[in-house]
């Protein structure tokens, strides 16, 4: 292990991982110690470029604190969240299919009563989001853990915004005996991926579009089920086709239907119009659909 | 750019860098995007291996702070820093080889005159280092600026000691008008890589070493030539098989001469015996050796 060049450094380190105890980091850090060599020598990475990529890191780190999370974004604008999710989850047959989970979910959500409205009283269209969770074969799923989180009409998340002392516009529902949830929010707007750390002069640099079309988060949880990370977006958003984070899929895109003032669907008088969002999320089974 | 699955996305993610307008970013985005989502595919990269990469990356980032800097020592254990090297520096003929940085380089160094000591008063066996900066003909180049750092006695590197006010064991020298410099200091002792962060839980789960064999930094700059980043090693050090991050060259391995209590070379009255190391350091041409 002395005396080590270009060519043979790359078998060296991978003979370093022939302890690893545990077989499936063993198979990661040697594919991962493949392909980052492979790239260093294709592209002759020089000294400063080595560097400049060394201090990328570092900042993104830096910026990983809080409400941020700088490196899921940088994994989202280059794609391997959604690689990663197509990987993990063929959508076979009926399922719904993912999308990414973003930077904006945070554990520790409120928990929120079928009914309830998460939007603070923040200005907006109001919107009535009314969905069933169901397997592949249409059977409702009761008791299912459903996330929902969105960005507000100006296009920033409630961890975006400074001084904000509870959580709005995200919370965690419960499927009742028909596997329906409901719930008040207001329309979400598209908005900018946050630009101002490492991620954001990447995409700068590349001349790469900021702006996500507009969309409600949607994670699945159940008993017997994979997990279901995904997204709705809404028809006609013009940001559509370009997605920095690449989670657009044509079975995702809803129209927003559009209700007068009266008698919600769950009883609640409004006394202006609002929009209604639904859709029926199909879980595949643990270990692939049946 | 809708409706992308694991075969379709990549293309996808590369056509988003087609407007960088820097032709050497675009194709370093490019060589990234195909390896990293190379890597994912290969490996049937899971959801819960991509979150636990997400946060060994958010720590890593945080780790890097102050003096410590982890990013590079992840760079060093992959054997990338290493590779970084000998992609950039041939060592054509007579010119001295590379290694690598480390962690432990700071910008801010004292300069120290020739004779100097940097030891800063710590216990230790006395070591005189004597050395020359040539070009690859054996022509001596005056006025290099020559960096050297190295851990004291029991392996420590200045930044790594808590409320140490100056610089120790360090310091910025300037060869003569023969090409020479030279000081004094205590011999350098082995010593683990900082283990107490993420990379210290890579190399763990994978049963590899942390020891580096003893070594003493070297940095040499002079116009025209190319910047020597290397170390000398001390003959008979236990660990020069297994270094973790790979710097070990023959050509850098020096024996260790003892010479007794006497009137050392540079005049300075000695009352006990002390440790001699030698070397010429011989340097490449900028754009390669003539
Ligand atoms: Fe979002
Ligand atoms: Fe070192």
């Amino acid at each position: 292990m002395q005396n080590l060049d270009e060519h043979t450094i790359t078998e060296s380190v991978l003979a370093t991982f022939q302890h690893t105890q545990n077989p499936r980091l063993k198979t990661i850090l040697e594919s991962l110690v493949r392909h980052l060599h492979g790239f260093a020598r294709e592209v002759r990475l020089t000294e400063d470029e080595w560097s400049a990529g060394i201090d990328f890191l570092t900042r993104t780190g830096h910026m990983s604190m809080g409400g941020r999370q700088e490196f899921i974004l940088l994994s989202d604008v280059l794609g391997l969240t959604m690689l990663m999710e197509s990987i993990n989850h063929h959508a076979q047959g009926e399922a719904t299919e993912n999308s990414v989970l973003g930077p904006f979910f945070v554990q520790g959500r409120p928990a929120v009563p079928n009914g309830g409205d998460i939007s603070g009283g923040l200005p907006g269209t109001p919107l009535y989001f009314a969905a069933e969770v169901r397997d592949v074969h249409g059977t409702p799923i009761a008791g299912a853990s459903v996330d929902i989180w969105q960005s507000d009409d100006d296009g920033f998340y409630d961890v975006q915004r400074e001084g904000l002392q509870e959580a709005v516009l995200r919370g965690q529902f419960t499927t009742d005996a028909q596997g329906r949830f409901w719930m008040w929010s207001i329309v979400p707007a598209a908005y900018p991926i946050p630009y101002d750390g490492p991620v954001g002069q990447l995409l700068t640099a590349s001349e790469r579009p900021y702006m996500r079309p507009a969309h409600v988060h949607v994670l699945v949880q159940a008993p017997g089920f994979e997990r279901l990370t995904t997204m709705l977006f809404l028809e006609g958003d013009p940001h559509l086709d370009n997605d920095p984070v690449f989670g657009v899929k044509d079975s995702l895109v809803k129209v927003l239907e559009q209700a007068p003032a009266g008698t919600a669907p769950d009883g609640t008088p409004r006394e202006t119009p609002y929009s209604v969002l639904t859709h029926t999320f199909k879980l595949t089974p643990t270990g692939g659909a049946s």
